[in-house]
């Protein structure tokens, strides 16, 4: 079976990421669970709430990859301009949504709660399909190969689960985690060789400080599990020779 | 005195942020460090382990900004591949570095420590000059406006704080921080009412959920500290008639 990538790209939209204010909490996420149905991550961009800024990154990276996840910006206050970024990257009108208009008055249920506000929060670019917010119930949309998304991570993850069957994914990508007690420098020479023989693998090495103590992690990614075994096992054997103390995991 | 922006890109070289596996710690302590010195981070990517990305993203990038910071990539393993990407984006030879090679060498002491491998690391593109790392000795580089660091947060820090006098910064971007018990859909429009009156300060509206209650952080951002205080004051009287329960922040 030959593996097929199918690639993602993030645009995380926030000047207050940018600011170093708020940490991202969705990259992490999105990457796991877009590479559980076989949708790779392949970058990630953060870029602040101008409008240019957001139609060109957009422009480019849903050209550029299979599909396009953005994030935040699509609130009821000023600073959300998202979606009317994305009606003008798309070349398409925006308006209210009737259903998107619906749900989000009854929601509030009292239309004096209902807020000009929070009726731009049903303004969908022309042509989009929605996305469903089961948490905050204002919500994002698709259009084209790129689902807009709150900001939220708690929103972010009820979205996705929402939209996920959509998306239609390639091969996943597996992985083996092999700890060794010893520094990358000393067996960075082995690990090459192993690499080379192992050419349909991507092998990455990462130290690690913990608890003053200096130890590596050693990932094993790839399409074939069989492989992968392979390659591990053949990893182990070689830290153990030099001993480092290998230690296998599954993932 | 008229801001002037100085403007700074952060690319995160690494599969292991992409995989989700590890996240991110260096972006948010960069964002905080450059304003201080008056360089406002304006993007940051995240991208693979890949010679052409890591080549075409940092060409891209070092024409569009003023600086750019890349992390990742530059440690004694065979997928560390920073150094000659750069070499090859700027077009140059890369080779044994005098200066990084003997600080090595005198690190490890035993010349049987000091591998072939961790020599690698001693590779520095013609051209650049050497970014000290006070912690681990592998030294970073700058090439043109791009500053080399390594992926780890602790060496990050401390390589940012041995080449930041190099940076040329313009005027640093004050805040202040508004908190209310208000959710954002009942103080949108005062608050676009404000920042139309405030053009020259940039507010943002990120709503939070702690403790089960919902809540929203204004932001007030801008160079000019008596046109901040004046804003954030307005703000505080406007959400404080609102019985929104306002709280100033001096950051």
């Amino acid at each position: 079976m030959a593996a097929k990538e199918v690639s993602a790209c993030l645009i995380v939209i926030g000047n207050e990421i940018l600011s170093g204010r708020t940490k991202d909490a969705n990259l992490a996420f999105l990457a796991v669970n877009l590479n559980e149905i076989g949708v790779r991550l392949r970058e990630a961009r953060v870029i602040p709430d101008i409008e240019d800024t957001i139609v060109d990154t957009v422009n480019e990276c849903r050209a550029k990859f299979d599909y396009v996840i953005t994030t935040g910006g699509i609130g009821p206050t000023h600073d959300d301009i998202t979606a009317d970024a994305m009606a003008k990257a798309f070349g398409v009108k925006i308006g209210i949504h009737k259903e998107a208009y619906d749900r989000l008055l009854r929601h509030y249920g009292d239309p004096a709660l209902f807020t000009p506000a929070r009726q731009r929060m049903a303004r969908i670019p022309d042509t989009a399909s929605l996305v469903d917010n089961p948490v905050s119930v204002a919500p994002g949309f698709q259009i084209g190969n790129v689902f807009v998304l709150a900001g939220v991570p708690m929103i972010v993850e009820a979205m996705f689960h929402s939209f996920k069957h959509r998306l239609v994914g390639g091969t996943p990508v597996l992985s083996r985690t092999v700890r060794t007690s010893l520094p990358e420098g000393t067996i960075a020479e082995p690990l090459a060789a192993l690499q080379s023989r192992y050419s349909d693998l991507e092998i990455g090495s990462y130290p690690a400080f913990r608890q003053g103590k200096i130890s590596t992690g050693l990932v094993l990614r790839g399409t074939d599990a069989i492989r992968l075994d392979q390659g591990a096992r053949e990893l182990v054997g070689i830290l153990a020779g030099m001993g480092g103390e290998p230690d296998l995991l599954e993932a």
